[in-house]
């Protein structure tokens, strides 16, 4: 295993500890609880935004924290769920008085996680917390550490979406409307080339052959439909459209889109392959309203993209367009 | 090899079709002469500033074509200089009537296609044209591909700096002296995980052992100062900042610091190997202003990050924090 580490056991801690050094000018870190909070604090009236999950997505979450968009990340360790005292003391902290939305990926540590800890912060504290729970992944039903779709690219769509509702001050039933709706018009499929390789095992997750390649991937190497050959952008652009259309009907108004990259594969390839995957999309009459193009929900050191698609309407267009201002997402401000 | 494309003979060409397709808000490009133009075209009056190089690195130099930063990008092959005819296309159509400065990264065939392009270009329109040629990478004197010292990092600083200027209608004159300051004021120093692989050679530019890291590693998988085996993170920054230290006495006004990765490695361990650059920094009394984290000039699918320094000073502070609106790069629009 070749890493940029100092230990297996440390690098979720010594990675926060170098995000505060870049960024305490608009971040501010709890690094017992392993929180990365917006340094402006709770916003009097404004609804809390708290995600997580564990680390190796990066961006997600930590980089998604800021004006427009969350108010904290709950670091787990690689791979793993953070725990309810990290998301208790987020709910706490950020709860300007307007209540709380959990935003979750549907793993089965998670969603337990997130939803004790909600209710321990309601009974300590009295703040009202809301949750949902997101499950884009169109690849499999069920999966190794999910019941249920498993949640992936959508949710920076969530966090963006729902976070600009939040900001302009939408009430607390607003913003969960808004972020149940994201997620519920929002399909994603991802193929992998190679594996990741988790710190703590030290060696790759699955093994691929030279030309194979696993679709339907999940952002933690489980497995995903099945393996085939390698083909060509263009082939693998199908690939990952497909699957998506085939589950919703995309044809209303225009689209968001993300062509996200695993972590490991350059931009020259990921802009190819949007390329492709835009030109099947107008081949069939669906207009990109939006999109994103790069590294925003990876895991680890996999090569890889995935696509994200969600039907876009005129109210999720000007939540886009707000302003947002986090580490891994900034316009407008 | 395992990547996403058509074919080896086609992925520059067919990724500036996904850039467009992605950012035709924002971007224009003249797909015959592969150049990469800011969608509002020519600013009267305004220095334009073109760079370019061989394609691979992204998001350098497309993805800081945009206001603030370049008038437009030129790119070659993977790894390849563009040609003079397609600089000589860039320099016409950016002049806004105050002159044009091109920022060319020293390698031979750069410095040479550029200072064909300029004199071409003079001799036909009578635009003026000076060029700042980018030297700052330390670990190797001359190398493969360059007499002296290999432009690397700090090329993405002097494209915002001078971008800055340029915006902000500063002179030629201010604008190259700006350009060479930041130049002269940069080090950089860079290590291999493993190689890149070049779509079309189809394998690995070299091997590395197992437990081997390349010190001084060049952005084109030229060799660098020697292999050693893989260290710890805190040990690895300090090989990273020694060279440049060494080089160049950055003990006077804060500095700015971009830890880079090379393509393949992930946000979770370039912040770990921030945060153990800035814990050397900081002890040896060297305060950083401003800092990037991230892919800003890559090696394909090489893993392993470089570490640039620039000495501040207020005039250059001025001109970091001035808007920015690219792909790559973007704050304060």
């Amino acid at each position: 295993m070749k890493k940029i580490i100092n230990s297996p056991d440390n690098v979720v801690a010594d990675s926060l500890k170098g995000l505060e050094l870049a960024h305490s000018d608009t971040l501010r870190i709890d690094h017992e609880n392993k929180v990365v909070y917006a340094r402006r604090g709770a916003v009097k009236g404004k609804v809390g935004l708290v995600s997580g999950g564990g680390s190796g997505h990066e961006p997600l979450h930590s980089g998604f924290v800021g004006p427009g968009m969350l108010d904290a990340a709950c670091c787990g360790e690689v791979f793993t769920s953070p725990v309810p005292d990290q998301m208790m003391a987020a709910t706490s902290e950020v709860d300007g008085g307007a209540g709380v939305l959990h935003i979750v990926k549907n793993y089965t540590g998670d969603v337990m996680n997130f939803e004790m800890a909600a209710e321990m912060a309601n009974a300590e504290t009295g703040v009202e917390v809301r949750s949902v729970v997101v499950n884009d992944d169109v690849a499999v039903q069920d999966s190794l550490y999910t019941a249920g779709r498993r949640g992936v690219g959508a949710t920076v769509f969530v966090e963006k979406l729902a976070g600009a509702a939040a900001e302009a001050k939408a009430s607390l039933d607003e913003v969960e409307r808004i972020a149940k709706e994201v997620n519920d018009r929002s399909r994603s499929y991802g193929i992998a080339l190679t594996s990741c390789t988790v710190p703590s095992a030290g060696k790759p997750t699955f093994d691929l052959g030279e030309d194979e390649i696993e679709v339907g991937i999940g952002i933690h190497g489980e497995p995903g439909r099945e393996r085939r050959p390698l083909v060509t952008a263009d082939e693998l652009a199908a690939e990952l459209v497909e699957p998506i259309l085939a589950d919703l009907d995309f044809s209303g108004e225009p689209v968001f889109a993300m062509l996200n990259g695993m972590g490991a594969t350059p931009m020259i390839e990921l802009y190819l392959a949007y390329g492709e995957v835009a030109k099947i999309l107008e081949a069939k009459g669906i207009k990109v309203a939006r999109c994103l193009v790069g590294n925003y929900i990876t895991s680890l050191d996999m090569a890889g993209c995935s696509l994200t698609l969600t039907q876009g309407s005129e109210e999720l267009l000007k939540l886009w367009d707000a302003p947002v201002n986090t580490t891994g997402l900034r316009w407008g401000c």
